[in-house]
């Protein structure tokens, strides 16, 4: 059953499925090189009309995707025939505002970067929503005796609410630590074609297009660009995947509590077999999705041996582990909290 | 530029992206289920007359998706759904020739048995085309002088043919290995809710019946069911990032070559920032698969520890990491094909 | 040549494999055993000078290895047979006062933060260190020029002063991440049995007897034990892959430098057939040890799914991993620093 | 209480740890060396009698340790100096009999192989040990009921038997991969400084002493060398994985069983809060090893992409994965059989 659109269901998100289209990649690709026109008109490196002209322009811009399509296998991404396409569809007079230094790894992370700087503010509502799901549950089932288990073991006896505060427990922690690194992450991309913003006798003008990029995007301004310094993006991967582990923990601890009759969830799944079951299956996922993210997790960090300016193999091997985690994060996380909201009795059976 | 269609274009395989949508995977199960009431014709279990009414009143049956996809959330899979769907659409008196003594795994796991089946037919085409592809490229230009290389520094002269020999190595030992796990792999799973086969009073017929469903599809038998024995798909993952291994290190030796100047490829990529550039983008490609297979291997193999009888959890797992791996090791294969048909000089600069 | 004392000369560090020896591990332990004693006497549980008697005792005991290594098998660790031994030495007035409320886990996981405080400050002195040592290349050799690569081809001319600086970027970033997640690394563990710190009734003596321990290890106080919350550790890990994945990176561009001879380094390894050649077995290695660790990395996060109250499964998979990844990234920050300083000539050939 | 000795107890196994000594690893590298000398005579390479001196002066040349550990650092590997050092205290006459036309990797893989193929025949042993114990325990209790479990819930019943005949299942297969492999693995590595065997005027004489240090040392002879053609020494990893995935899904079953009453255990763990507690922390260790080989088996993938003739980076990847899965896999199988053996109830409570 794997990669359908009826899989996606159980181990995707569709709002984030939405994001990872052609269709919503060239839309931010198209925001990054009008805000790019835009920052050449602000920082002074090309007039301010001309600038505004070609930002409009790119913006009702809709390339070729047949051309693209070609180009994208020989060039291994879609910007230098975007480019191409837009610079020839443009009045010459606009050129000189189109792209302005960039290089497609300029346009490329800054389009990923707004889209995880979406996700992340998203992130928050969803690790806050999970916290007050499981504070209300502690509220209403906390006084419940349940039997602490070590080693897989009955130990001694403990109540619901310990274990649900030990369930709460790295959710703040989460909350500190993508405060701390969106600073490192949300970091506009600007480099030209390698990464020296225009070269030693442009460089303050390069600066100055790169700090109106991030202005205008919203973005963190960057000292320079970070084409082979992966670190934010990997530390971010790490993070993805710490949520999923207390997603995963939880899911892990409801599968065996529902095995022992600790717990009574409305609406589990059911068998083709044994009408009679009830499978856990939203805290299954939870565990799966948890230890997919930590197999993909290796591979973003894999990718951190960038070669020299700019790789083209490890920083596809991004592309191939980051979308699959986001969605195994979004989906875990509300799922979560699903699946905390079903719960009817946690303790004594 | 993660997960698009543009983005399947350089790491997917549109082949296999089709062997995975909705419509595939639901004929794929409807295959299944329309070969077991025959299969169960076959065993005697029930009239053979009705089995064939039931096979193709199954195959003519078309269930109602958005029903399927609200089960799909909660059963974690489509078949429980589908067969409910089915039955009631059923005359009563097909009932008992459908989905004759099977558990939903049963049907998901001939179905994907199914597809790697045709998957390995390919894949000994395509390995067998690159064995070609290289024996063509070592009678072109084999005498070519190279310098050989060892620990990143030149060492002593070699010929261009030599370093082919060493990668058309590996290739002939897939196709063997490949040939003695198919019996492994490409077995009928069939074991009912609990894997008894109808249990001991009637485990006779449960046999008969898998055997019969193995003929009928043209797979192998299997003594018992496999559903918490997952060696045979985890052995072929293991296999897969052999393949991408393979292809990797020719990625990984032509994208050396190139930076050196000591190979000229046809057609490669280009930049947004340099026209003069030609990116050995297949190489580099060639490098991201393998190394994406390798960190999926390590989740097929996490997921070797399905919990008793049946898992959820680990079993999905399989389901993220191993379509994936198929579509590395597909895309590989013709990447790295067309990449030694597109050389034009290997040695001397 | 695998694991043997003379691999450890390669990729370990003599230092970290010191602190994992018994001895070393033993002192540890009773370590926290003699400070849990004098805590218990801060906290008013028992009487001060019985506990300095107590921590006095522990401090002089040495338990019988035999015993201990028989039931290490047995128990899955040391400590209760450690406690079994020290209670049955000990005088029958000194026993209340000796591994007050504590738990094994507790033991262990807090002399396990007590090795990493201090070789996270090592860390910091050596990030430092390299930091200086490429800065001081940089003014020795900054204005060499360098071809810029990208995507494995020449691109443009830069300078040897752009590589290092791209080099240079991510540490202190790293220095920053660590001084962030030090407070919820560098926590004391103490949560007897199940968790619990005495149960509701002495949860305040519990609370109590933490803080005290916190403040006479140097440790940051935890509100509550962390038994099954594993994100500090996790993050942890993490933080050790971003460092050797930028050491990693210098050392592929240092090897594929040396490669097209744009790199002199002195003291380079030997090969036994060709005098000649000058191996880049420093590069070579910081690349190795990237790739391990963001293999290890993948572990750490498998291991944040502990069942219950507490995980032996899950807990040792983190013995498995972390050494292992202290000792990579030690090697490899002393390793980079070691090729920077002799390198003596970046740039043109 | 990562990798102490005491540790080594628990996860490791004190007959592969043993091989794992510079001692033992400098006498397989004088074994191979001897061999050389005596399969250059038996090739007619150099005279009979001189190729028996050297082997014999090879037997007794004992190195010095210091200079050996010198070189280490600086050559990545210690059989350059080992070879300079041994050429050194040779009388002239013999040199030309010593390490004929081999490189260090010659060496150190062949004595890799040698190792592994007795390690081969030790698990050929276990795995069939294992396979008694299960065949014993389910002729003792096979008939036992069970609640047969599935999605971590309750299904229907089955027998002690049946659950026992599914963890056997896999095992059989095991025993014949293996077979099929070792003629994939077990082989002679012998290729010269770049894999040419002499080159193309003495590649007879190369392919000569190929053949006669595999004949001399009981390997399988290799048509070429295999010096950048890793593919079998990866599945050969997989395969440990694979071992490891049977024995840890038992060690699951176990722990889950344990904690609901199901199987009853002679001589468990101990804990050093609650005496009454017994520790399933044999099965938790099986948990344990399965997941860090599948961890490590991504490594050896990894490793798969080999630069150009001969890798130094991805070749020491291997000896940090290999010889930890080794020992996983032989305390896997000592500690899996144990711990059937002490099964004195399995299945209803």
């Amino acid at each position: 059953m794997p990669e359908t659109d009826l899989m996606t269901l159980l181990t995707g998100d569709a709002a984030i499925a939405a994001l990872f289209t052609d269709a919503a990649w060239l839309a931010r690709i198209a925001e990054v090189e009008a805000a790019l026109s835009l920052a050449a008109g602000d920082a002074g490196v090309v007039d301010a009309a001309l600038a505004r002209q070609a930002a409009a322009f790119v913006e009702g811009f809709q390339p070729d995707m047949d051309t693209l399509r070609r180009a994208m296998v020989q060039d291994g991404l879609p910007v230098p025939d975007y480019v191409r396409q837009l610079k020839a569809a443009a009045d010459r007079v606009l050129r000189p505002a189109l792209h302005v230094g960039a290089t497609s790894q300029d346009i490329l992370d800054t389009a990923t970067v707004l889209v995880l700087r979406g996700l992340n503010d998203r992130f928050v509502g969803e690790i806050t929503a999970l916290i007050a799901a499981l504070d209300d549950l502690a509220t209403r089932q906390g006084q419940q005796p349940l039997m602490g288990r070590t080693r897989m073991q009955a130990a001694l006896p403990i109540t619901a609410g310990d274990r649900l505060a030990a369930w709460r427990a790295p959710l703040p922690r989460h909350l500190e630590r993508l405060a701390q690194l969106r600073p490192r992450l949300e970091l506009v991309q600007y480099g030209g074609p390698v990464g020296l913003r225009g070269g030693p006798e442009k460089r303050a003008e390069g600066d100055a297009i790169a700090d109106a990029l991030a202005d205008r995007l919203g973005l963190h301004r960057a000292p320079s660009q970070w084409h082979s310094a992966r670190d934010g993006i990997a530390e971010y991967a790490g993070w993805l995947s710490l949520v999923t582990g207390a997603t995963g923990k939880i899911g892990q601890d409801i599968a065996l509590m529902a095995q022992m009759g600790e717990i009574g969830l409305s609406g589990g799944g059911t068998s083709s077999a044994m009408p009679h079951k009830q499978n856990p299956v939203g805290a299954e996922t939870l565990m799966t999705l948890a230890r997919d993210n930590a197999g993909q997790l290796s591979l973003m960090h894999q990718a951190l041996l960038h070669e020299q300016e700019r790789s083209g193999a490890a920083w596809v091997l991004e592309w191939l582990a980051l979308p699959r985690m986001l969605q195994a994060t979004a989906r875990s996380l509300s799922l979560c909290t699903d699946l905390i909201t079903r719960v009817q009795r946690i303790g004594a059976a």
